[in-house]
């Protein structure tokens, strides 16, 4: 299989032991407390002074950097305990990980909304086709544009000529509204979470993380290459359960099969896909707990990864929209930009798919000797 | 370019004298009086006793047979003139072909708005993933599923839950109204032409050429061969102006680019397509010509062929999903549907120009000597 291809996990390469896994869960540590203290410093983020710039990826707002960055120590801390469980002190690690785990879940759900919320105007401006629409600005200035998207071209054509770009427009609005609204939530939700004692629980906890990690005695001749295959077993066989054939094949039309059933969100076929996108980022996660700091970069785990993230990214959209097309007393050109929506962003599913087939058979031949 | 490759313009070949035209045309002409007499004593077709089984193809029902015969005669009487017209007489190639033309679109409508009827409705049931729906049924029996589709469904769950089926079912509903009616009015005006003055006129024409062909006299040393050539340069030009590339590489989310635009239909876009699909018509009539009675089936223009019959046929389908949007007073959940319905006709165009580009391809390669 193809864990005896990768290098870190060769059965052939030398044994790694736990003090790689040691200097991981510390390193993890200090860059949580280091995100933690620069997002104290820098107040409350996102929904503060720039409120419509939380997807400003890799810009410079730093409140938004450092919860990005507690995020990613945090997923990191939570998913190394999973898969390194055995050499750690069992009551410690269970502990620790809902904690974590709840950590992360909690400060990603304003992102997750931010993001959603940019994908979906970004997408009605591509449909409209509109000059109107800028093509790369952010959330904010997209809204915007989407409110008033060629009004004047609808008030220059006839009356059910505009109709649908006014239906287009209207939607951008509800989205806004609705997707604004779930993010501020879930902001005041983020704060009262960094505020609470079970949070200064987790952050005592990673602190002491940072100076001493609990290993197990049986640890100290433990070689960590068996229980990183494992992960990347429980990887290659999520994915071999996955319908590759059905998504190698263009244009399947499957992502939207029940796009109009009674119940289309969530849709029940993105499950296993959202599955080995988890069990794709522990694999990761254990690669580079092997390869210490000298970790190479895997571009095709990474363009799989990212394959898996657009897949979870416009199957959440996709629910958005039809979920604000059951908001009661929209026009009908609104619900009918939803629909148009809705479809698209499945679309967008199935070519999500469809690229991390092609990036995961490129991997099973890439690194076979 | 490809013409040098095809073996009845292969320039290298013998050539072909207009006795060839002459006898193609014959056998059409008599092809075209077989189907009439057949259409007449068969009764006036689709919308008789069998009324929804228009598309029934291949099927059994004589009236339908007969007036497919009779476009397709008709379709190969008027190409043929078209690209051989420099070999006979002018006059009489000028005033005919309008006349075939005439007749093949007025007696294709009614075809047209039934597979788009079907096309929708068969799309309705996929998109609903409702095991209410037979897989492969006829038109009447789907539009009635349709209209009733998933109402136990949505009955069981919550009332919201089911508001998006409820809306697949109307618009399917409102879809069957409306081709419907289209269909019976072309229905109506198909008949109105094949009692009309003008249409024994061309009924006249096509029995005297099916016993005498009006060859000019520089027919007699002719070669049929650059005519044939010159059409198949024309389809080769249209293609290479077809953005191929972008059609090529799946999911280019292309087609669906001003989905939501003020005037989604008829989409600027596809008419390059259109014309393609028109031109690779009159190449296949030219190399029937050419071949005579052996013409040798090329199974790549053929799958050319059927991509772009595919492409057209989705979009209509979109636009008649769009249009019926346009319907007053409808309500948000019929709309949503008609929404998904026509971008996933969209879809459909986009994987229609993705099968051409690839069959075409093939094509280039595979006849390569």
């Amino acid at each position: 299989m193809a864990q005896q291809h990768l290098e870190p996990t060769n059965p052939t390469a030398r044994p790694v032991p736990a003090d790689a896994l040691a200097g991981y869960l510390r390193a993890q540590a200090t860059e949580f407390l280091r995100a933690l203290r620069l997002h104290r410093e820098t107040g409350p983020g996102p929904n503060g002074a720039g409120a419509h710039t939380a997807q400003n990826a890799g810009g410079g707002e730093p409140g938004v950097d450092a919860a990005r960055a507690l995020r990613r120590a945090a997923r990191r801390l939570s998913g190394t305990l999973h898969t390194f469980q055995p050499l750690l002190n069992a009551e410690w690690a269970e502990t620790m990980r809902p904690e974590l785990a709840w950590l992360s879940g909690t400060l990603g759900l304003e992102h997750s909304y931010a993001s959603r919320l940019e994908r979906l105007l970004q997408a009605l401006h591509r449909l409209s086709g509109s000059s109107a629409f800028p093509a790369q600005s952010a959330g904010a200035t997209v809204a915007v544009a989407a409110a008033h998207a060629a009004r004047p071209a609808g008030a220059a054509s006839a009356p059910d000529r505009g109709s649908l770009t006014v239906g287009a427009a209207k939607a951008g609005a509800l989205l806004d509204r609705q997707l604004t609204l779930a993010r501020t939530r879930a902001h005041s939700t983020a704060l009262q979470a960094l505020g609470s004692a079970r949070f200064h629980a987790v952050a005592d906890k990673v602190a002491l993380l940072a100076s001493e990690v609990p290993l197990e005695a049986a640890a100290a001749t433990a070689d960590l290459r068996p229980l990183a295959a494992a992960a990347e077993g429980r990887l290659t066989d999520a994915v071999a359960a996955l319908p590759l054939v059905t998504a190698g094949h263009p244009y399947n039309a499957e992502a939207l099969v029940h796009g109009l059933a009674p119940d289309p969100a969530p849709h029940p076929q993105d499950a296993p896909w959202h599955q080995v996108r988890l069990l794709l980022r522990l694999h990761r996660y254990a690669r580079e707990v092997l390869a210490g700091d000298g970790a190479p970069v895997d571009v095709r785990l990474l363009a799989a990864g990212q394959a898996l993230n657009r897949h979870r990214d416009a199957s959440e959209a996709a629910a958005a929209a039809a979920q604000a097309a059951r908001t009661p007393r929209i026009a009908p050109a609104t619900a009918y930009a939803l629909g148009v929506l809705h479809a698209d962003q499945r679309h967008e599913v199935e070519a999500a798919r469809y690229a991390f087939q092609h990036s995961w058979q490129k991997e099973a031949v890439g690194t076979r000797p």
